[in-house]
């Protein structure tokens, strides 16, 4: 492949961006990532995860692993969602239930593909790639393939036609998204990824997005290798 | 009307939205009016003028006329530009010279619109309005009517089929804002609105956006009520 074909991505901290840029610098492109602060109450958790991700792959992959900050919490503070440290209690349990609509943050997921679009446009990237996977709950409007499908229409128009949306990950769960990150020639750093959604040091083990992660591991006979509370 | 329909708009100081908040008032909405500083070099001027319409919207309609601020200029410090402090001078001349190209801000009018979708979500607002017009330029893709369209449609579904993008000035030129807005029950207030890039108190009149607000007056025979240099 060609040198200085860039990539950007949003990466959360979370095992599914960890995995997505272990297989966009394998595939040889200069990734930028781009970490969040929007006021959530795992926030500081996940943008440590996230800076230790990047680290880590900084290792092997230099400068090919570019970091961007964003702080948008006082931005964050005009919207609802109990995900928020301006709103209420974060639900317990699985990600069906009703419930756990109160964790949709409004807007949040166009709002970073928006700003990652537009430091791809800067810096002549020829994509912004996205986490998305089979496993994302119809819960979050923000996550569904109808909308990813528009919001690349509207970015590819926005850019002036130079930018895309991929979703390498669209098809895998996230037992899929496990196997492949394992496979990875550099492995990906699951044991430094953030995925519990409570504002503590330990992982609960309660919340849905623990029970995903502890469900992930279960289906491919692995040992989870972060410390639950 | 109901009672409590609500509307989010963009109010960037230009007569263009200073035109629109006036219709979305006179139709009876709430209009939450989201005003944005993102390193722009004509942005203190702007926002004043921003909030000077916003202050004579609310004799007339109260609280119906509501105010959020977003500082993103460290979000723009990623983006490049010559409309921004971190970018180039601004060159002169008509928005059809190639020069300015360099005054597109990319991601800019999708990373606001994808805020003020998210603001509307929160507060249950039925639409955000965007000022699109005949007379925005080619140069500009997050302009274009093709883009706006992908955008409605990515927006939709971000916020599950709940908020609209409506442009009440897509078929108008700035003459014909101007007409509208002199024409609203409460006059929109054209004197206090901001149209020069530059970084001064007083407008330029050179640059390709004064040329084009100094044509506009031209065409409907009318005196600018602002001061140029």
């Amino acid at each position: 492949m060609q040198k200085n074909r860039k990539a950007v991505i949003g990466l959360s901290g979370g095992m599914d961006s960890a995995v997505l840029l272990g297989i966009l610098l394998e595939q040889g492109y200069e990734v930028h990532c781009c970490v969040f602060t929007y006021g959530s109450k795992h926030n500081k958790y996940e943008n440590q995860a996230a800076v230790e991700v990047i680290q880590y792959y900084q290792q092997f992959y230099g400068e090919n692993v570019v970091c961007h900050f964003f702080d948008l919490a006082d931005t964050f503070s005009h919207i609802q969602s109990d995900l928020l440290l301006t709103g209420g209690e974060i639900p317990e349990g699985h990600y069906e239930e009703d419930s756990m609509k109160k964790t949709v943050v409004p807007g949040r997921n166009m709002i970073f593909a928006s700003i990652m679009a537009g430091v791809a446009e800067s810096i002549k990237a020829e994509c912004i790639a996205l986490g998305v996977h089979s496993g994302d709950h119809a819960i979050y409007p923000d996550c569904r393939h109808e909308f990813i499908k528009a919001l690349d229409c509207a970015i590819y128009l926005s850019t002036d036609k130079t930018v895309q949306v991929v979703t390498p990950l669209v098809q895998d769960d996230k037992a899929g998204i496990l196997v492949k990150g394992y496979a990875l020639k550099v492995e990906a750093p699951i044991h430094l990824t953030r995925t519990c959604y409570k504002d503590q040091e330990y992982a609960c083990g309660k919340c849905g997005s623990c029970q995903e992660r502890i469900e992930a591991f279960q289906l491919i006979n692995k040992k989870d290798p972060i410390t639950y509370e």
